[in-house]
């Protein structure tokens, strides 16, 4: 690697050219050694928000961003190895199901996950809420749980693409987080590195995810998918809609008791069509000829989530606490629900306590919000639309706020749009 | 000021929005108390670069600036006040002349300057070249000088715009130098805050200026008139070719005498063009009706000249030392000058010497070359195209290997281009 100048680097993307490999590894390498200073590299983060980064271009920056850390290689297990990855949405518990249930089909899922931050909730988050479960396993814990038990859902070590923390905390503080190739980079790097052969991509669309349009959520799709391919990853898109909330609960315990509905055959609709969907992809990814739901209504999935979560300390059968305070929000007037606005209802949990604003904050077990109607339902006034949970009035009545027009009443009748939207592939 | 969000501001301007004037009044306040941090700034200036500043955005953006320190009142002296600033071009001394002259013609001209800093040679680098004369003065004595003399060349005061030093330097090493509202806030923040009434632009364009088109120099310049304007202050700006050098001397000392030539009468037809053409713009500003031609032939110019010199510890009839090293650079065959580039010969004066690469760096005074053929001259091989001086032999050699390629010669006869481009009023 030569001596590139980082003002070089820099104007040679805000002018629209192409940075060539070298000049590539030497930014984010002298970036990782304090040699280019935070204001660079934030200022050619802009200048990529603006200009993009090329095919190549990504890949090689991808590439470096795996070899600032480690990389897991989980060759040698005796299953295939496939993962899946959620861009945030509001309700969104698939993980807890969908990891278990694949294990349950014959596959290793390393879901090596964050926490939550803003209006979505982490994994993490929601796992920590059953008592004793811990996050934080060692390289060897998670392959020796992925032979064992065939799941793991733990936090991403700090090994795995370090360069990221750093860039995706600089990104947060200087208005570059929406960038296509910045996105991408972050997510497969850290895919990447983990060792996964296959790979799952669920990105949501609409107005409860960050990704608000079908267009760009093709375009984070397609550039996802083909970093993965090109990084010897067999990786697949589902894009999915995140207008309305995910099943009907929105919060860290109260998405864990409906995730084990769900993984006992029962649930939402919507959870348990999104789940089985992710879990054909991933089996067929990997070549397992299995049915899913058979999975899920024969009582394996189950059984494998009860063992992942005693594997790492947890009691599965632990009741989740009830919030101390709790309001119904009711129907003002007689209507068809035209739409629950997920974003609406994601703030309104966030507000209620389950989520953060800051990485330091903690976060509410109790906290969050059940859904009690869904688009297309015709309901009458005083009729429960949500049920509101919190730790004290406060946060109580901060939710009652958000919430206050998260339902559009009409007189039309409306079909539920569906949640599975489109398929990207390589 | 009410509180604004950095990372609103950031976004509001990379997604194509107006700023409002409070978000610009806070954002700009935050940085200079270290609340908004320099990767928030640089990011925010790429921004600004892709997506610009409207004409308000860039009065409140430059009026704070300029409340970023002190403003200098200059009303209550004997004479209207006029001052000029040049974009920097190589060979451009116009300064030491235009300053007097435009004295002599019955206004006061507050030059306060800054110094060069790559290929353009800085103001206050030329008069250091007179042993004794100091470019540092106190506010008292700049006015007073102009009431006594009518004339005063020195540095700009640590207090005028004081934000602009660091928004500078930041630009300096992220890739946003070139940005027309940057540029123009940059300058105009100084100049309007240095209290002048009126107020001539010389804006370069050509291979020797930053700026390269005539577009771009338009659009510099209109920018700026309409700040000045805005800001009370009588502005007009005159569009100069900087394709070749200006004058026949290049470098620190050497400019001084040739000055000191125009300023008695005589020197290069293109310097005394120009210098005239901006004295007369800058006399008919302030509403002054002279021929400033005549105040360079009856020498009455050259008297304010050595009154201003002689003001600040210098000793007008100080002759320049000559380089310890010189080198003719001869013409390979016979030809028609096509061009001399004005690049090219920075470079050159720089690599002698002339110039400073960081501002620690200090400057020759005998450094620097001097042009012996300009666009159009039929020579032959072996005439002269350039004295090189340098104080040692390292220097010499850079020297002579930057300008290897400055003049082209062809076959056709050439008509030298003129120097004077275009006039931007309000």
């Amino acid at each position: 690697m030569t001596y590139h100048s980082a003002i070089d680097v820099i104007t040679t993307k805000r002018d629209g050219g192409v940075l060539s490999d070298d000049a590539i590894d030497w930014m984010l390498d002298a970036y990782q050694r304090g040699e280019v200073a935070e204001e660079q590299m934030s200022s050619l983060l802009m200048a990529v928000f603006f200009n993009g980064l090329s095919a190549g271009e990504l890949n090689t920056w991808t590439d470096r961003m795996i070899a600032s850390g480690e990389r897991l290689d989980l060759r040698g297990l005796s299953r295939p190895t496939v993962d899946k990855h959620s861009t945030g949405g509001v309700g969104d518990k698939i993980s807890l199901i969908l990891a278990p249930l694949v294990a349950a089909c014959g596959a290793a899922v390393p879901q090596l996950s964050g926490r939550g931050l803003g209006h979505t909730g982490g994994t993490l988050d929601k796992l920590e809420s059953i008592p004793g479960w811990r996050a934080q396993l060692t390289n060897d814990e998670v392959r020796d749980q992925l032979e064992s038990v065939g799941a793991v859902i733990c936090a991403a070590g700090e090994g795995l693409a370090p360069i990221d923390r750093r860039l995706y905390s600089l990104r947060d503080v200087t208005g570059t987080v929406e960038s296509i190739p910045l996105i991408s980079s972050s997510i497969m790097s850290k895919k990447i590195a983990e060792g996964t052969g296959a790979l799952v991509l669920d990105v949501k669309v609409g107005r409860g995810a960050f990704i608000k349009t079908i267009e760009r959520a093709r375009e984070l799709a397609t550039t996802m998918v083909r970093l993965g391919v090109d990084h010897g990853v067999a990786t697949v898109a589902q894009l999915t809609s995140m207008s309305s909330p995910l099943g009907r609960c929105v919060g860290n315990g109260l998405e864990v008791t409906e995730s084990v509905e769900v993984l006992r055959g029962g649930g939402p609709d919507d959870v348990r069509t999104l789940t089985i969907e992710l879990a054909t992809i991933m089996t067929e990814l990997v070549g397992l000829h299995v049915d899913p739901a058979a999975k899920l209504d024969d009582g394996s999935a189950y059984e494998v989530y009860r063992r992942m979560i005693a594997a790492q300390g947890g009691d599965p059968d632990a009741t989740m606490p009830i919030a101390e305070r709790r309001r119904v929000v009711a129907a003002p007037h007689d209507g068809v629900v035209q739409s629950v606005d997920a974003l609406d209802v994601g703030v309104a949990a966030w507000r209620l306590g389950a989520g953060r604003a800051r990485k330091e904050d903690a976060v509410s077990v109790a906290a969050g919000v059940v859904c009690l109607v869904r688009e297309g339902d015709a309901i009458v006034a005083g009729q429960p639309m949500f049920e509101l949970h919190a730790d004290d009035d406060t946060h109580l009545q901060a939710g009652v706020d958000a919430i206050a027009n998260a339902v559009v009443l009409g007189e039309q009748p409306v079909n539920a749009r569906p949640v599975l939207l489109e398929r990207i592939t390589n």
